[in-house]
């Protein structure tokens, strides 16, 4: 007789956003394997008190304190609330957690993975900013402490899964997919026109409207050379992106002998969620099959900088290296926040991340709240330029 | 410092034919990494003196002791040449040989490489036979004695290479990837009058006669499954095969939560061979890299058993069990040596085939003897029918 699986006791940072749902999905449907011990959320107050319903976490954290008093006013017994970035970090490091999910999105989900890490806690990592801002610190005190970050990212799993088994040494190159984005065939001069509204829709996957833009300017796909340049040790001339508009091979490595292991599978994000959270296991999740006679062909393509400049950017960031990954990452979210405001054109975006970029005074990076505060000067240069109107 | 990598002194069973060439290729191509300590060839004496005088092997073995006196008066002094099977046995087995690469095509290779993993010699298997005809007595001695089986198939490589840091036990299925051969678009009412030259015209590969035909009439791939089920303890109820006309993704393996790892590569046998020869480690080999953009698709289909039921002998092989899957290799031997003397017609190869194996009375597998045997009644069978005539 085997012995029955651990009960695994699990911290869901960002429990109420599209990954932390899926998450608690794939906790109900393995309720031996998985004990929910903290949940931290946002401001979706009323999402989250369900979740304490249905979970009965010890620990919950919400915004602020005014949200929190709010809470504690209509939770059961025995759930204690706390707030903001404390509260996260609280739960994050508690000593009853056994592995914590970062999925709190943009640079507040920095400050608790961090916390994650130091506590020596295994991190399933959702958060993109982490390893975008601080990836160079963070993935060596990871290190230091033997703490495995398992990627939830697609893409980065994907990599995981087809480095796993295979020496690191014999790695030539990491191929990173991209959809290709809702505007993979927009022509060049129809760019600057297009609106949020068709921006906004992606063709394979449902996710947030930072994410979903940044993947039609092509910026995710920069973004994640820059995480799996982090996550994995691999230096930016070995990282390639192919764009594969079906997204059903999420990532390959290419070894020294030529041959290429790849991972492939539906677009459902409880995939890379269960596989980090289960890890070294797999959990027998009950998706649709992958059925590649019924889709009939993959197709790749190579991504056009000149039509998506976006990508070239994360490059050229890794390349200026220390405090610049961090700047480019906030001057994103400052030009796509103008962009869905109406304030700049699609084609801005890449432009206006390009000069705040190059304006920045690039320092090495020693801290999280150094790489916090330089993505805070790309964002506030970036709405500065904005404000300024007069865009290139 | 590293050390330097050790010496890994091989023979080569085969060695004049195409996956043996290639061997040697690989062996020239890292003359550090390899000593040539046997060959063993058959009739093709004139190039086996070419390897002999390139690689300086101490013993070799030809077909027969009439090839060896010949090749004796010929070969340098200090190389031993022995002849048969007991010739090919005896370097298989012999105390200064760390790795065999099984490559004598047909039954013939059979009792070397069962002499190989009796002498406790990690194989590099080549030889479909050996499994097809006594995967399953081989694989038990295999495993009693922890000797690894390397597959050089490129499928069974692709499959091995996907297991790699895996879960054997979460393994859901097998996926082996099949050209569809050189007849893959022909029409059902026009495979009867097929010519032997127009099936052998490969698309994607450059191999022996038997081989392609077996690839035409999708037996190979039958034969594959069974090599796979004793390879990698899979039931054939969990081994499928899919169509993939560009023989780019060489297998794929699916996992209990939906997840796909596959291998994916140019057609060249040197990755599979270099693959299993280095194993634990990869080659640098300088081939052509795989370019997925300039292919720009893969394609996928369902394997049709109406145009082409050889496959399916091979599941009915593997549930009838003991010697039929070795009658039904015996048979297709027969009946493609029939179809390429212009005696049958291409659809009458399965036919004789399924005939032959619904003729045969099974028994339980005890021995590679017993296999071989069961094989010559396989062929046996295919003959005496095609000389009767009067084919259905």
């Amino acid at each position: 007789m085997l012995d029955p699986p651990t009960v695994k006791r699990v911290a869901i940072l960002g429990s109420t956003g599209s990954i932390g749902v899926q998450a608690l999905d794939v906790v109900a449907r393995f309720p031996g394997r998985f004990q929910v011990v903290g949940l931290a959320a946002g401001w979706n107050a009323s999402r989250l008190l369900e979740q304490i319903r249905a979970f009965r976490p010890r620990f919950v954290s919400v915004a602020d304190e005014a949200a929190a008093r709010a809470l504690r006013a209509e939770a059961p017994a025995g759930v204690e609330v706390l707030s903001g970035d404390a509260g996260a970090v609280a739960i994050a490091s508690h000593a009853d957690v056994d592995f914590v999910l970062a999925a709190i999105s943009g640079g507040a989900g920095l400050l608790s993975t961090a916390a994650a890490i130091d506590a020596g806690k295994p991190v399933g990592l959702a958060n993109k900013e982490s390893l975008v801002l601080a990836g160079e610190v963070l993935t060596a005190r990871a290190a230091a402490k033997s703490v495995p970050i398992l990627p939830v990212d697609s893409e980065h799993s994907a990599i995981y899964q087809s480095l796993c088994g295979h020496n690191r040494s014999e790695v030539r190159r990491l191929l990173l997919t991209a959809s290709g984005g809702p505007l993979r065939t927009v022509p060049s001069e129809e760019l600057a026109a297009v609106r949020p509204e068709r921006a906004l829709k992606h063709p394979n996957w449902s996710m947030g409207a930072k994410i979903t833009i940044d993947s039609a300017t092509l910026m995710n796909k920069g973004l994640e050379v820059i995480e799996a340049r982090w996550l994995f040790g691999v230096p930016p001339s070995r990282i390639d992106i192919i764009v594969h508009p079906e997204s059903i091979v999420h990532s390959m490595v290419e070894y020294i002998d030529g041959s290429m292991v790849a991972q492939l599978g539906i677009s459902d994000m409880r995939g890379p969620i269960s596989y980090a959270m289960a890890y070294p296991e797999r959990l027998p999740l009950d998706l649709a099959p992958l059925d590649l006679t019924r889709l009939g062909k993959l197709t790749f393509e190579k991504p056009d900088p000149a039509r998506f400049p976006a990508f070239t950017l994360a490059y050229r960031a890794l390349e200026l290296g220390g405090t610049a990954p961090a700047v480019l990452s906030g001057a994103d979210e400052g030009a796509v926040a103008a962009f869905l405001a109406g304030r700049c054109r699609f084609t801005d975006i890449a432009e206006l991340c390009a000069d705040a970029l190059e304006a920045h005074v690039v320092e090495p990076l020693r801290s999280v709240e150094q790489a916090l505060a330089a993505s805070d000067w790309g964002r506030a240069a970036v709405e500065r330029r904005v404000a300024r109107g007069a865009l290139p």
